[in-house]
């Protein structure tokens, strides 16, 4: 039988997409071949990757203004692509940081342009949004860099801020989770691992204007403009990677697309919160209103209990709750591909630990 | 039925590597996840990354002075992460020049160091070796560049030569394919979409004196010492594609190791070659001391006859016999997992479309 998975990443795929990579693991439409072993310029993985794009661009309501770019090296590769090509060395770029992801893309940054760090909840630990009105920007600067949810910490922007500069975010751990107005933002990047499909590339959302300005001397590889007239084909793509993906692209479609994935995820998490919030027992460190959908952090009133805690998941198959290991406590991961059915079992045994040990 | 993949890459895998990835897909070793499914941390993906570091370093060999890494991006990121590790912008870097990937290698190192180009066979349309004792090496180079098989034009090096400084490999096209002396090389690196595993990563060999010298700036993704420092996980790696190339490297181990697969592909190389030699209607355009065991590429004595010959082996499931759009005619790709079988099949075709057009 399948598990409960709430990996924070990679993470939980949908039964009927692995099933269907299965059937066809050894022989892709009669061809004889898997999709794997076939040309990324071969007519059939070119559909595969084209199906991907198409069915991205009309889940989010992507305009033809921005480029659509597979990329190698998941999300991290993005937080040096993006000074790369959006700024020169020169540059004030703005950060907002609110977590682990923001610490790793300032870093990546700092050499590579003047990082002003705009706004920071880090005296607080990272468990809010800081407010808007208390952003020192920088007027000209290259672009304001946001991560729109953060995986470790369960901290997510419910409303983008207005911006002068290009709008750029990290959106790895929620993308495909909700309706997005794309025409708000210069660039919008994600690694696959969450919501999309197995580890290995990042989608890359950028705005024409914004592409083929990479600095001197940027590796070809990393230049968006480069990858842009090649159809994110100037090298070989992660193939099987981008043939998953283009599977749960399309059973995001049939499920209702993003704004019944939304409806749901909204549902999933509320039902968390809300036995947390309860409960005297379990305790979420992240303010109301700047709580994650899709990431749950909570923790156990005594921390010496949490080994006995997901020992008890384990053997009732809810699996990977291990908060991650820089906050510790526990974290509940409830991506598109997570059912309600998951959730409702994780707060079952929720209700049931507390009884026997709170 | 499984067709006969004469693919350049991404190419064919063995059918039992496929098989065991079909029937673990949903359910990796009764955990209830696919291993697609598992944080990069997991024990389970942690004992794969283990296994196949541990395969590659008995294989072929590899000593306790090199670091192996599983890298993002394919070979093409090795073009500019080589000189940013192992250069200085001031430094002079040789590049012998065999073909189109070396090309692409000289173009992404120009921008990071002073390239000289020891040598080229560019006059004679890469058909060859340049000989050693004509190579302009510099004196003090921080390392000369090798492609060891062109993977287009079948041009492959047999002895690999003596250099004063540390000899770079790319052996995207024929790493695993024969047993190599890991000893006499500073760095190798291969993307693994040939005989390695599906496209979307790329394994790196690199001696331990050369790895922790990135250039400032250089992003911490493409710095050999940190991800050596982070065991290739400084960021999510390609879990799935790794795991996959697990399974192949224990195919190899179980086929007799490399020893063996260069004794089976010497032998597969050498029927067609020999057919080709015998023939006046194909012809091969490399020279034969310097013709490559992994790529075969050919030409019909009538080119409007390409059409024809490429329909005729489609029609008896010979897959993927297109030479490169650059160079035209034909080519058939002989990895490891391209069986005796398959070449015996292609053999065939080959005489009886000769006896019928020739």
């Amino acid at each position: 039988m399948r598990a409960f998975n709430f990996s924070p990443g990679p993470a939980a795929l949908p039964d009927s997409v692995l099933e269907q990579a299965r059937d066809e693991l050894l022989d892709y439409q009669g061809k004889g071949l898997s999709i794997m072993e076939m040309s990324h310029r071969s007519k059939e993985f070119m559909a595969v990757a084209d199906s991907a794009e198409a069915d991205l661009r009309e889940l989010l309501g992507i305009g033809g203004d921005y480029h659509v770019l597979f990329m190698h090296g998941g999300a991290s590769m993005q937080f040096a692509m993006v000074p790369y090509n959006l700024a020169g060395p020169r540059d004030t770029v703005d950060y907002v940081h609110t977590g682990s992801w923001g610490t790793k893309a300032i870093a990546e940054a700092e050499p590579l342009a003047r990082v002003n760090v705009a706004a920071t909840s880090g005296a607080t630990g990272f468990d809010r949004i800081p407010a808007r009105d208390a952003w020192r920007l920088t007027p000209g600067a290259a672009y304001c860099h946001i991560v729109s949810n953060e995986t470790i910490g369960g901290v997510q922007f419910h409303e983008f801020p207005e911006t002068q500069a290009p709008l750029v975010a990290d959106m790895s751990s929620e993308l495909l989770s909700r309706p997005i107005d794309v025409s708000r933002f210069g660039l919008i990047y994600a690694g696959a691992q969450k919501n999309l499909g197995p580890a290995g590339f990042a989608v890359v959302i950028v705005h024409r204007d914004l592409a083929g300005h990479a600095r001197p001397g940027t590796p070809r590889l990393l230049d968006y403009g480069i990858q842009a007239e090649n159809g994110s084909m100037f090298n070989t793509p992660p193939t099987y990677a981008i043939y998953l993906a283009s599977l749960v692209l399309r059973w995001v479609k049939a499920a209702g697309g993003v704004a019944e994935m939304a409806r749901t995820n909204r549902r999933k998490a509320a039902k968390v919160y809300a036995l947390i919030d309860a409960s005297n027992f379990y305790r979420a460190p992240v303010l109301r209103q700047d709580r994650s959908v899709m990431n749950v952090p909570f923790t156990l009133a005594d921390a010496s209990l949490d080994g006995e805690f997901l020992a008890g998941a384990e053997a009732r198959h809810l699996l990977n709750l291990r908060g991650h290991r820089s906050v510790g406590g526990m974290r509940a991961s409830l991506y598109n591909a997570v059912s309600e059915e998951a959730v409702d079992a994780l707060i079952e045994y929720m209700k049931s630990f507390e009884a026997e040990y709170g």
